[in-house]
């Protein structure tokens, strides 16, 4: 016998990944096999509810192929925001306004998918909900293609992310052996202080593939100088050189190597200086110096995007993770985060558990300095052995036409 | 009973696909099937075959599995060449040399998988054959993602860049939807003269994607002050714009777009200047007077070597066109290339037939201009219905440890 639950509300906050609206997926089919009256979506995320922007999912996920479309869908399916909730003593009036809305649509349980300023937002509503003797619960539901949250072994979308990087790196390592002549490539990987997605280039190093021949991560200072040498020592034994760097390697001084460029810098709505251009000067630069053929690449938002060609146990961890947050807050948790626990890397084995945000918020999981090689031009073979089990197996796209199908966000139904 | 049939030569020229290799896995497999005595593959094209560059092909493809793997390998496997061969009153000698290698190793078929300039080889080797009483067979396969050859009705390599770029181009535009701002987004497609692949990216455009905003082919003089205009219009109407840009878009003028960038200028081994820089120039401007974020994407090489989403029809096609060049040389033909001809688009059907190398060769096929709009910032259904068919279903790829396999190239058996 299923007993009723009070109605629901979901929203997706920071960065999208591939496999984020496997955990939307996740969160509704769970909420509504477990008996919530009311599925909401909020549209962009906190930002969104502010607004009363939101929609009951049941008229948006009508059947049992929208969940396995909506599964394959890239991109935030709700919308997303960058919004840092204030400090409740800074600013209670907008956590009163929360509330309000919140209990007006009489939620009880509240789930957010997000990475560490969602993580943050969780422990803020939590706490002002404790403070206030509230009873909505506040689950977070981790997703980043940075991998870099605390307490879980992994993130959702990193593993798809990191599939899409190695899948492509070998393709582009293969076109760059087409002509019979010197060359380098440079591609530019996301992530702008820690090199979890540059480290899955590794991948690429396998049977049918020499893998990249130089990684540099931005856990690690750049030597520029020392990196020009190096081209020309590998240059001596081949004639194609592959190299992935991450868009956020700085030099010693700290400065970023993408702000060598003479170009016009891109500032995103966040005000936030763009990343981009590392390849493309380290491209230039050889072009010149050394005078071989070069091509800068950058790998760009696909890496957040590409949902044909995603992990299979990326995909189904992050459903499983949005099921497993409903299923603690229906039993009464509060203030936690779902993580990924690694039982074992071979066979892989790896199972959900709850955890205190207050413990995981804001502190960014960087690439541990023994999973880089001592030069800092190269990841270690434990780094790779970590990322493997993550990329396993595919999730067929639905194809339509030719082309892979999505779950598409209709206005219609907005509230 | 099957008759048996002299040597056979295969190279491949020009820009890879993501099928060249099916190709050559067709010439191979229909060579061997039909009596081949041996089959050669040249290393790097004409060019290394004029160094003795070559290999037993049996050595490296050992067995069905090794075909499947074959077609799947993005990138010319033989390494390929940019090598125009002079006129034969120029230079008689270069002609006696090839003519020497192909005595030398007994070639009685020599089939060059190839765009234009490997068409132009196919024309006079076959010439020079003529004239000097040669028995060697030249049969022309065709490939190129430019889809800029004549007389056949597309080019095996172009589906399958076609469908890639539909396919991430919807995954893009749904990325450009996540956050609730204006924004505009430049997606920077191939094709220096020829707008064959970026209008591909109308295919985006269907039941569940609203398709880019604004489609620009260099077919058509691209008007900066008009463009700036539509992106103002545009928003009016909603946040996110997604323009698809050929990076050989040039100015009434005839300057390209990209030659208005003030970075560095990168040249390629043949002295190209490398048209990339149209979708960075076209971005920061409007980062600049329109004040939203923008976003620059290269689709780069990937539209050339991403095997892993390959149109199933597009790698027939190009396996049965390699096929057909054997058949055709075995029954006699020489000088020519094979062709596709459509004899229906609904229900496709396409065959292959053969054709005076000569009336083809040099050639540069260009869009219609009534597949582009009168304002020429779209295209219009009939290119699109043309298209389609060409990027129906797929072909798995063969994933081993979670990445597609290709077939490696060892060096051990080079001669």
């Amino acid at each position: 016998m299923r007993e009723i639950k009070g109605n629901v509300i979901v929203g997706q906050s920071g960065g999208p990944t591939a496999v984020i609206n496997s955990s939307l997926a996740g969160v509704y089919k769970t909420a509504k096999d477990r008996g919530a009256k009311k599925i909401y979506g909020m549209l962009h995320g906190i930002q969104g509810l502010l607004q009363e922007r939101y929609v009951d999912l049941a008229d948006h996920i009508t059947n049992d192929l929208d969940i396995e479309l909506l599964k394959r869908t890239p991109s935030s399916y709700l919308g997303s925001c960058r919004f840092k909730l204030p400090e409740i003593s800074e600013n209670r009036e907008i956590y009163d306004k929360i509330f309000a809305i919140l209990d007006k649509m009489e939620i009880e349980y509240f789930f957010y998918i997000g990475g560490n300023d969602s993580m943050d937002t969780i422990k803020k509503l939590s706490d002002y909900s404790i403070l206030n003797g509230s009873k909505i619960r506040f689950m977070g539901v981790p997703k980043t293609i940075d991998n870099d949250l605390a307490a879980t072994d992994h993130t959702p979308g990193y593993g798809s992310a990191a599939k899409y990087i190695g899948a492509i790196t070998k393709e582009v390592i293969r076109d760059g052996l087409v002509y019979d002549q010197q060359n380098v490539t440079i591609l530019e990987i996301m992530g702008r202080n820690a090199g979890w997605l540059t480290g899955a280039a590794a991948l690429a190093k396998c049977e049918d593939c020499e893998g990249p021949d130089m990684i540099f991560l931005p856990e690690i200072p750049f030597d520029i100088d020392r990196f020009m040498q190096k081209i020309a020592e590998i240059h001596k034994k081949k004639s194609s050189v592959v190299v992935a760097v991450s868009e956020g390697v700085k030099l010693a001084d700290g400065r970023y190597v993408c702000e060598l460029t003479d170009g016009i810098d891109f500032v995103d709505a966040f005000g936030h200086k763009q990343l981009t251009g590392t390849a493309r000067f380290l491209a230039e630069k050889i072009n010149r110096e050394v005078g071989c053929k070069t091509r800068a690449i950058e790998f760009n938002s696909l890496q957040r995007c590409a949902s044909h060609i995603v992990s299979r146990v990326d995909i189904t961890e992050a459903f499983q993770v949005g099921g497993a947050a409903v299923k603690a807050a229906f039993e009464g948790e509060t203030g936690k985060m779902i993580i990924l626990k690694r039982i074992s890397d071979d066979p892989y084995i790896c199972v959900t558990d709850i955890y205190d945000v207050h413990k995981v918020a804001n502190i960014e999981k960087k690439v541990p300095r023994e999973w880089i090689n001592e030069e800092g031009d190269y990841v270690m073979p434990e780094f790779v052995s970590y990322i493997r089990p993550l990329i396993q197996a595919e999730l067929t796209p639905i194809m339509t036409d030719g082309l892979p199908r999505h779950l598409y966000y209709t206005d219609k139904s907005k509230k």
